[in-house]
């Protein structure tokens, strides 16, 4: 399988904090003997890895969204796994489980934290990273509870082939909204419309973006879900409409933001819009605030992604070895689509 | 009756859009005749008029969030009004009605934006502007539907001497949380804990604001009602927990406001800020975003008000031809408690 073996565990740590964009450096792999199994516990084999924008801020020491990954810890990470070994009653060698095993390729748990794959994941077992995984749910929480279209709403998504924002497009047009996609690159944007369904796309790196934003907004912006920040969002404040509605569920264009950027301090100009438009803005962390909603959900999405009326586009790199350049380019917005580390394979 | 008449109308005009802080020469005062009632339209002397920090806003060109007052128009106002003359069938001549009358003695209307005074205001004719009017209402729906207050949390008001601050203060201790007042001076310190139940009250004006804020409270901040921004902001934004709410309806310290700052822009900071503590900034207007939802303010409100367990101190100024100084002195936090303008008499 792959470069897995049955006897150690190849992982990757992080060795040093990044200044500004990671580089390889700061993560090394690195092999250990597999633990012994204690009492209740649970030998994962890790098959998929998911790689997350959210990830870099957990390198960070303090100033991140998220527990800090101490140095020469492995990254954290979901990841579907095969049960390989069990000393729990509940888990037998070959189940199939969603788990926050990290950047390994085995990992050991008890029985809390994992969770079973359904059948319907059993004969997608990536799905359960992606469409109906993390990304797909916080698509849908934030779009459904702070979002909260109406038909014939205008709503613009960043990243609009990314995991999170190809959810959020092929929902709100569900929901009978008018769907402006932003992504990197004609490749993207051809693919956001054709595939994804949005009613246009707009390529973020091109001179009149700004413009071009405004040209296919002519009703204005009533729902804005923000992943991106930067420059995304200088052109997405003016066009924001009374009443808008701003999901915030990452930033990754600032990121790698080592110190703020001289000039005008835009804070207040930013409150008086938050207050003269009348608009919520709210981040939200999909674990942290919805998990009592999961259900409500995989109900939802669940027939939507069988009869095929959403689609999550994975960008499947094979080799855990593979992973730090993987998440380096996706930091730079080099995937296209869910970017999932295949580290082993699915047979037992 | 005071300085009005009955022959002619005294009225305050916007002579000049301010740059900056407003000066006595942006307002004029000036006399013309009474206009002919015609059928269904009733005339109505000004009694009592609210002077309001958001009319601050709409003395500029465009960027404010309510509609521009015309040069050389009548200064837009809340006002409680007697009726002196009535061609219309639903009201008669001594009636009190609540109306948007405006800076000046007498005003017209048509019977729809008049709404008639209850027998609890007719008796306190100044608190339909004030504790049972449009300042409550905003400090009630802002606390209760964005706040969201739960026992034991910790609810931070600025200007919690003033008409909306005083309330937000006031129903937070009584749906159990506690509350921590910022409030300009001493006086108004001393005032907020002892008389409106504030547990403490930090002086906004003191050299190390900040770092008193931070020791009055020692469990962050759930709840930051947002009337003021600036320093204020800044000092409270570090102390803001995560899942907390903020609700805004005012930035009376930016109103006054030329340019952006010059110096590190921090929009990105406060959208960081926003998504690692999962934080809810929403604006609203109360006129355009609660009116619906008038009457579970009444009747939340006025038994609270009846038993003495929500209060507003009054600022009463006596004379229409006060209004300019009265308001330029409340945008520099001049007044202590509702700033109203007494035009007229009460008798009719």
């Amino acid at each position: 399988m792959m470069n897995q073996n049955t006897h150690t565990n190849r992982r990757i740590v992080l060795a040093s904090r990044p200044k500004g964009a990671p580089v390889p450096d700061n993560l090394r792999l690195e092999t250990a003997d597999l633990p012994p199994l204690e009492d209740r516990q649970v030998l994962l084999r890790t098959v998929y890895l998911s790689l997350d924008p959210y990830m870099r801020g957990r390198m960070n020491d303090a100033e991140s969204y998220s527990v800090p990954v101490e140095i020469n810890a492995v990254m954290g990470a979901g990841t579907v796994s095969r049960v390989v070994n069990s000393k729990h009653p509940d888990f037998h060698t070959g189940d199939w489980v969603l788990n926050y095993g990290g950047w390994q390729d085995y990992s050991v748990a008890d029985g809390k934290d994992l969770q079973k794959l359904s059948a319907d994941l059993v004969a997608h077992p990536s799905w359960a990273l992606g469409v109906l995984g993390m990304p797909a749910f916080t698509a849908y929480m934030g779009l459904m509870d702070i979002g909260q279209p109406k038909a014939g709403e205008t709503v613009v998504v960043a990243a609009a082939t990314g995991a999170v924002g190809s959810v959020v497009g092929q929902v709100a047009k569900l929901k009978g909204c008018r769907t402006v996609g932003i992504a990197g690159g004609q490749d993207k944007c051809r693919y956001a419309v054709d595939i994804l369904g949005f009613d246009t796309c707009i390529d973020r790196r091109a001179d009149d973006f700004a413009q071009r934003l405004a040209q296919a907004c002519p009703d204005g912006i009533d729902i804005y879900f923000e992943n991106v920040g930067g420059a995304v969002f200088d052109a997405v404040m003016p066009l924001l409409n009374t009443s808008a509605r701003i999901p915030l569920c990452g930033l990754i264009a600032q990121y790698n933001m080592q110190a703020l950027p001289e000039g005008q301090d835009r804070l207040p100009q930013l409150m008086g819009l938050l207050l003269r438009k009348r608009i919520r803005l709210q981040g939200f962390i999909i674990s942290q605030d919805y998990a009592p909603r999961y259900n409500e959900f995989i109900q939802a999405m669940t027939p939507w992604v069988k009869e095929g009326k959403v689609q999550m586009r994975e960008d499947i790199v094979d080799g855990l070895e593979h992973a730090p350049q993987a998440f380096i380019g996706l930091l730079q917005g080099k995937n296209f689509g869910k970017l999932v580390i295949r580290v082993g394979n699915d047979s037992l």
